[in-house]
């Protein structure tokens, strides 16, 4: 600053109060500067294939910071930030910086969520007890819609706390079924039925190949699983066709789902 | 300041007292000036389309602000701001910045909700365990009521906070009602007859087209589902209404809710 | 302050000691001054609707600041505040603001629930755990009876971070019973039975409209419910009588409410 | 400290070692001063009515804060303190304020409790998982104990971060029963029978008066209630007294308590 | 020190390493000193009663500081300490106390235990998800031995942050044991049989004065209570002795403890 | 910087300007070079078997880092750096490290989690309630695929701040298997008909040896176990196999897996 | 440094960069002089019985320090180090502080574990969740095998902040067997078959005695409980062998261990 009031000295400008103006002025011009570069690096940027939410979010934090800095250095010019004020300023600093904390640690979060991208819109998401279809990410907040049509927000932070799991990413998806039946019957038996129902179903992906197998001896019913592959878009439609496919065809075969069972041994007073 | 006190100097105000004078006054006439200017803006802001409860909390807020700095720049003026009371206010200020941490965080929240609006008053939210319809937020709290009638009073960083559930801001929603018939019923005829009571009602949106299908095999009972989306304004009839028809529907024809069930093998002794 | 040593040197008060005692007398008379101006303030507040609490709470909160600040004036005076004792002060400060925080932290709060009132003397509220009804506010802690008429004392601070939910403050509430009927009895009779009980009272309100309806099939019984709005004073009377009123009504016109219920399949061993 | 060396000189005592003793001492002097001072306004305070534990406690704090400023300015006056400690000092604050923060705020509380004393000793009281008697208020922990004999000590700042239950501080206690009575029996006989029952006792208070009432409908019997106040002191007596006798009672009027119910369907196999 | 340089000075030290020789000498003589002036308190202190383990604890602790302060003041001679060290000193510091807060927090508790004292070694303790015999306290975690025999360690911070019950401190404890007789049984019989079992007792304390009552009236039994005090040191043995002695005595007069009772309604179908 | 100076003074270059000019270059070219050392040795250090990922992850801090301290001497060389500037710097710095902090945690744990590798790509870890195979380690997040085919990303910090359980890295795993056979069976029978099938399996580790026991008696069962140690690339195989392998040798020499049991004391009314 | 500074120019060193050259050579061999020192002392500490793998934790601890120390001597000595860089510095290490928390508080834990070893080397240990024997203590984190043989690795400081509960420590273990027997059987006789089993063994300890007591009278059985006192390393052998060895003896001698019971009131309909 110093020099560039010496090199205004040298053109002649001796004037304090011109000396301000011109100072002010340049601030200004600078400033105009710097945020038409930055305008020019996003758009370049999104060009060469950066998220389109991008821009306006760092265009209006980058503006947001160069005002407040053309207005301290403004305030400077003119003498009006003195030890006084400086002090109140660094006293209420902690206050500030306390307060807004949360506020600015979304933003921090809402940044890294738009170039990490662990989701993108309409991507169904579940994130600690969040649950719902992305809408968009704010500058604070996030807006989904959930599975049966509510409005919900949830602060940015909030979504980058804790994992993000997204069931919309990846092309392919487990479907697994467990079946308890009767002991009685065999297990074998159920398993080769299951076998026969997948193995004509062109929706059931072949790698990784379905399985069959026994999971657990349960208290009333011996638990038979079939576990396939399916493609992310139509899991729900193949959860409910197997859920009832299976039952129908154990049905027929005579494998049968038993109600709870209990020995009761009887004592007669 | 001091350029100030020179600018006065050549007007010939050489008394210190008189200069402290003019100092003042011209602090005060500064303040008063920005305030108009502020509460200038603010109309002009709320004639464009801003909250209309965004005005005064921000009017007071700015104008707080303002009176404090003026006290401090006033009581410089007066040579009083010596270093003794400095140091005080530095190490009060962690203090305080501690004590008024959550109040600061309020503001800040409160601030946020009425520009993000994820709420407008009238809305029945449920954020956490915190469950209402918004009567109005203010500088600090927000005010509910349930909807029970119960009169609710929230810290506003709370409701920033968590993820916040708005149930009355998207037009439609889906209902989901499931129905335990007997595992000796037919599950297919069962769904039938449902989509035949939602076919003629046109309460119900054509579009997500409602469904019928298999959910779970419970242990006493097969679980059949009805989803439709209908009106959010009309929700609580619907599900009344689906709710009595649906049982009626099925007592007509026979498919029974059966109670829990349990095979007891006896054993005399 | 040097300009006032500079003012009492041109009145002649050339003697280190009598400059002292002078400047000691005025710091106490100014801190006299203000403290009779806030007081004067506070009285012409409450006078104007302000909370008669807030008055003894905000006067003596002013006056230990201001006997603080006098206290460190007079120090400064005396020459006692050099750099070591500064240095203590500042480092010392941390500590202390640490100690204290959640005691300042409550002072906050008490302040806030004074100004936004959530509650005022005798409201019955519920906040988190807490339960009871409301005897007094002070600058620490909140005092409460318990319904069962125990004193309980909650630190301001627990108050004012979750939601106050306050029974007392709004004029009607909603009174809901659910009755669980038999699944062979008519919800439709039982649902008629309730109405016209309902219908013949003067105490329940016309508006919210009493509504009658089917909230769940249940494993043993469907849940028949009343809901009806009542003034908030005799919300337990009317719960009372309605609880007797409606089982009565059912015994009379044969609607039984059932034991649980099983279907037990024996096999023979 | 500037012009007390200056007022040394001027008494002729210009020897630099001379100077240093005579300011250590007036330092110890002024400490023993402020010591007695403290020490008369505690008991003077304790004659007006404070609570005789506060004494000890507030001068064991006072005396050795002073201690450690005294301390600080001998090593002043002797020239130690130079900018090494000062930042060592600083340095280390930090992690001393951090490392005691809870013991301060176990300080803080403790004085809190004594000043605001929301239970005294020989109270029971619980807050949060602590339950027991008060035996005394101390520094830093709080001795409690529990019902069945045992030592409990807490943290002061763990009895001062949540709501306290006092039983013993208000005069009168409500005592609420209730009792499981069959469906086939009359609700309003038992009640009737609970009211001869507490007509005849002069232990019970007659405001509030005591009220009788179904509070619910349960599974297997009628919630049948007894409400009555007690006075704190027999509460225990009184509990066990109308247990017995209402059970006795019932018994002689032939109103059951029902064992657990169940409707069972049978279907052989 | 700047007074000891020109105290050596005038003792004709000029030549600057020698000065920097005596200086340190100086330091290290005073630090010798100190430590044998703390030894010396401590041996005094124990003498007068203090616990045994304080003394190695506390003279450890004051070593390592005097150490330290020993280390800068000696860098601080050679001219090491200079503005570099010390930015980098206090960048540190920061991190520095975040990283050993945990660790200064436990000393410090530590230290708290040991003059507070609420359990001394062998005194068998609970304090929150913390069970067990305790050993020994050190500088940061104390030791102790669970009832099963194993190895437990723990951080002092942990045992001074909750309530510590303390089971071997108070020389009587109350027994208290539940029998659940049948609904056909006479609960004054019952307590009768106890009372004859516990007079003849000597184990059992006269003050307080053993009692016996209905405490709740449970699904399938009444249950009878046995309150009496004895010894904390034979507190297990006559809680098996009465636990054993009870039962006997029901079953020679005939009074039953029922198993789990239901009254089930059958239905054929 | 001082020292630089004046040697370009003394190579003659003495106009600020190209000074000024000259100053920046030498920063750039000093940058350069200080990247391209790091570039060589995080290359070397790849050779020499360090994790492949470090690279990009640690160039990419020093390269941002080395930025931000060349932007800053740029401005510096500038004159730009005034104290207004570095007091707003100052005061925001607080609230930055607060924002950011959990960010910076977040590197930080990366940069751990890839020198301490924990796990490596590919491996299924389970860390608190996160689950699933490792693909990848990023600056700020983890990102693993779970077992059923969904996208999961986690926080670096989240990974490293609870135990992670690395299934995949241990060669040997254990299997464990519990058998509820009826108490009227022979649980030594049992062991050995489970010790004939290990005996004969090669899949089966010989050391450690497989071992049989009774676990627990429990309510309508006796818990057998079979515990063997297999290779952990087939442990699910092995699992489903002697779980189908174990029940169908139970059947065939008559072992029972018996249902819950119940004995029922009928009293007729 | 200015003195030494000072000693160069005596030796006739007066050119600057040779100066600079000579004090960075100074301030190189004085690092590789107290490396050294460092080494040869913890060599020692290990001789006299310290733990091995202390040495290069701090090794490599005190070298990074050092490092860091003569880096900035270097730029110190170079000039670099001028206000601006400090400032960053100074505004950075919050940051940095906060970013580092953890990792820094994860070394001190290490530290802390190794010194005090409230664990070695292949002991099994409980802390919090976590469970498993030690594979060994890094700067960092502590890598555990779980007993079913999977690799667990957690932050030291998890470690630290909670209770170890240390199964291999101590010699000795209790072992604890609870059997429920029938009502109608005698406890004393199974106590007495208990007894004998014990008496005959060389493996249970005689100190502490083994007993045999009631511990409740449940539900269904009498608890009657087992209690010796076995060497650690054979505490799970013990356990499946009187598991097995009571259950026979039981069965020989007629002690039944009922299933659950239940008394049903038949009430036909």
């Amino acid at each position: 600053m110093k020099e560039y009031e010496a090199f205004l000295k040298n053109l002649g400008v001796t004037n304090a109060i011109a000396q301000d103006i011109i100072e002010i002025a340049t601030v200004l011009v600078v400033i105009a500067i710097i945020l038409a570069i930055i305008k020019f690096i996003l758009s370049f940027a999104i060009k060469k294939g950066a998220d389109e939410s991008v821009k306006p979010l760092l265009y209006s934090l980058f503006s947001y910071a160069l005002y407040i800095v053309g207005l301290l250095m403004i305030l400077h010019i003119l003498g009006v930030n003195t030890a006084g004020i400086v002090t109140v300023i660094g006293a209420a600093s902690l206050a500030i910086g306390l307060a807004l904390k949360d506020t600015l640690g979304n933003i921090a979060s809402g940044i890294l969520l738009l170039f990490l991208h662990p989701f993108r819109a309409s991507d169904y998401i579940e994130c600690g007890s969040l649950k719902g279809k992305i809408v968009g990410v704010g500058l604070f907040n996030t807006t989904l819609i959930s599975l049966d049509g509510l409005y919900v927000s949830a602060p940015n932070s909030m979504l980058w706390g804790a994992p993000i799991v997204n069931f919309s990413r990846n092309p392919s998806r487990r479907l697994d079924l467990a079946f308890g039946i009767d002991y009685a019957d065999s297990a074998e038996t159920a398993m080769n039925e299951m076998k026969q129902l997948v193995d004509n179903d062109p929706e059931v992906l072949k790698s990784p190949a379905p399985s069959f197998f026994v999971s657990a001896l349960e208290d009333s019913s011996v638990a038979v699983n079939l576990r396939i592959w399916v493609k992310t878009a139509n899991y729900w439609d193949m959860r409910c066709k197997y859920m009832k496919a299976v039952k129908e065809r154990f049905d027929e075969v005579g494998i049968s789902i038993p109600f709870p069972q209990r020995v009761v041994h009887i004592v007669k007073e």
